[in-house]
């Protein structure tokens, strides 16, 4: 994160991306806004790409530094808030907001990420219940597909507003929780719910899992304390079972 | 314009495009923001351009109708005001403004146009003296260049947030002039500028041309009435000679 002067760190998370041309132009439009974290879930042709390479032009080393992930809930294991960059919200209790907002919602948080889907079918449900919020580009009701290099240049349009107001402010916050910290209790969570055969189909559990997630991530600005507090109250219900 | 349902109209005019992909995926971005009437100056790679029909996916519509000119001047000639996309203010007397205000800005207008540069230099400062104002894409001051379907994504995406706007607004506004009307009157001035030797040089000639575009082009919402008592002015001078 050394070419980012700010307070704020900002990573983009690329999922299953199909093309390298579109990771290289990615790669281009976040150096123009200043963010130089990239991570990569899953790439379909594999990794180091060339054409990535080549279609990253001056930010080469964005691509070099590249993190490869193989899943989800890896690659954003570190980061405090989570935005899931999607057309609609989908029939699911999530919240979310405009890009055009994006600046103002991250004002509070020391590292975001922002996940994008595939070029053809985007993010599915369940990676979208790993996120706190879905962000929104809006856009011609008739025609809202965005290319992904499209797409990622105006989120990080939107997020540069936001670092540049975030070099001003920001001061003393609470110790935030990481998603890693979530994923722990949702963890220990899952594994007594499993035990105490709270999932009867296999469908059934995957389902559940999402709602849970969703429901847990849309706690706002939840501090590791909180999160040590949630532990807490289900080792204790474990104990007086 | 029949895909614009608003009654600002929007035109983006590529000034010698190298590359089809990057006015394919320029013809894409453009519809993801309801703008439909694209302009090209000079096609590097002549037109029609095949490249250009597979990189706009959804966006055939678009470039199949694009008007092909052979100079800036006649691409803007029926548009009221236009914006030159530039990374900077060039040493030269011309307003801008930052891509942020670009929506606010545009309010007042019907019919509008950006002008876009080639991929590896830009438009150079006799074509951004047509424009009436520069339109910056506020980037990390490190890395400024913008692939030119991420600049044209970008600013369609701002524009967008006018035509909403837009879409409410916009009552009884004065007949404003075109920028064809503006070269008519430049063409009679420049003709009496160059009888009365005004023009030293060659050089200086096309100098003293750009500042005095640069100069009327500055003035915000010239009207159509505007324009005749500059053109009245014009022959009133000329016949007291």
């Amino acid at each position: 994160m050394s070419a980012n002067p700010f307070p704020l760190n900002i990573s983009i998370i690329l999922v299953q991306p199909q093309m390298g041309e579109n990771i290289g132009a990615a790669a281009r439009a976040m150096k123009n806004f200043s963010i130089t974290d990239l991570r990569i879930v899953s790439p379909r042709d594999g990794w180091p790409n060339e054409k990535a390479k080549n279609m990253s032009v001056g930010a080469l080393e964005i691509i070099e530094k590249a993190k490869i992930y193989n899943s989800v809930s890896d690659s954003i294991e570190n980061l405090e808030y989570v935005y899931a960059a999607s057309a609609a919200p989908r029939d699911m209790n999530k919240n979310y907001i405009l890009s055009r907002d994006l600046a103002n919602d991250i004002i509070d948080y020391k590292h975001v990420g922002i996940m994008f889907g595939r070029e053809n079918s985007g993010l599915n449900n369940e990676e979208i219940s790993y996120a706190n919020k879905i962000v929104t580009i809006d856009t011609d009701v008739n025609f809202s597909s965005l290319n992904i290099a499209h797409a990622v240049a105006v989120i990080c349009y939107e997020l540069f507003q936001g670092i540049k107001q975030n070099r001003v402010g920001l001061s003393n916050i609470q110790e935030l929780a990481t998603h890693g910290d979530l994923e722990y209790f949702f963890g220990h969570l899952f594994n007594i719910l499993e035990q105490n055969s709270f999932f009867r189909t296999k469908d059934k559990k995957a389902y559940m899992k999402l709602k849970i997630r969703n429901l847990f991530n849309r706690i706002d600005r939840l501090s590791k304390q909180e999160v040590q507090t949630l532990r807490g109250i289900l080792t204790n219900l474990t104990k007086n079972k």
